[in-house]
């Protein structure tokens, strides 16, 4: 005896998200029995229209409902400025902040051979043609400081060098309310480096 | 600048579900794009289906997909013997262990006048009909050792002294593997009273 098949096939479902596993699926599914109606319908249906209608921006690569994003589209937006970030969600994490004006591209990953991600699997060419056609005249490379990242930052800045326009990366360091104790070397190493002057 | 409306919709959604927070709802949601459309059909599906068949089965309260459940229907069970479990999922987890052939009576919650739940609103006068009709014999008590347990343990022996029944607890103890250095005060007290003669 085991649930009923419904049953099983939802908690299947859910395991199949990340960091889900048996125990968890299985709370999750029953919970959905005390849900109400709506909720469900809801639920059910959202499931649906994100996979239908969400696409990836013909210009930059974030999630949109069109075939431009908004962000492409903006007129009040400083289109001479690009920030290049790993994933779509990056660009939602920046709007939040809400301080930087410009435009964005999604690389939709970072280089690393050795899981077979080459340039040409992320939004490099993209880029390359955004640069040239769009006349950008700065690259922010808001990419993180791994392995991946600082490789990916290092074939962007390469790949661009002929081009006339300012690259820049954001800063890395401590961050905000962080206790120094606990702050790993490497990181210690690189605020130490790009230290400012303050008078 | 936000997520596109669906996106944020599905978030919302997985909001809904006990123990996922802002950050997870927003990973399980974006996780979802990458699954393929056969994966989101059936769990979107799923979710539907399980709110629509799932009923209580009319005589034990477990879940199941007809009026009774395939358990209270079976011939080979012995009907004679009943398991009273507080939650259909702990249904389950006796039959994965497979050693019990009897019945099962789902109370779908424990006594707990603090949190508004009275004997009343738990499967308890449904427990005494199916005693007095179905000739049990033996009930076995497999409720969790919290306060609510045993109040509701101390409840449904008292409402059953009448009735000509054995009625027994599952053993508490020391779970099989544990560490002793481990084990609560509490759990060490009730191993220790209801120790068994060996020799």
């Amino acid at each position: 005896m085991n649930y009923p098949k419904t049953i099983l096939n939802l908690i299947e479902s859910f395991k199949k998200l990340p960091g889900i596993g048996e125990k968890t699926a299985e709370r999750l599914a029953l919970s959905t029995l005390n849900m109400d109606d709506d909720t469900i319908e809801i639920f059910s249906n959202s499931l649906k229209e994100v996979k239908n209608k969400i696409k990836k921006c013909e210009k930059c690569g974030s999630y949109t409902e069109e075939e431009i994003c908004d962000i492409c589209k903006s007129e009040t937006r400083d289109h001479s400025t690009m920030c290049v970030v790993e994933e779509s969600k990056n660009v939602i994490q920046f709007e939040k902040v809400g301080t930087f004006n410009g435009v964005y591209h999604v690389l939709g990953g970072l280089i690393s051979p050795l899981d077979g991600v080459n340039p040409e699997n992320i939004n490099l060419n993209t880029l390359k043609k955004r640069i040239k056609e769009e006349n950008i005249k700065e690259v922010i490379l808001a990419i993180k400081p791994s392995i991946e990242g600082e490789t990916t930052a290092l074939y962007i800045s390469k790949m661009l060098e002929d081009e006339n326009i300012k690259i820049t990366k954001i800063a890395h360091g401590i961050p905000m309310g962080a206790d120094i104790d606990y702050i790993d070397p490497l990181t210690l190493e690189i605020a130490m480096e790009d230290r400012t002057t303050i008078s």
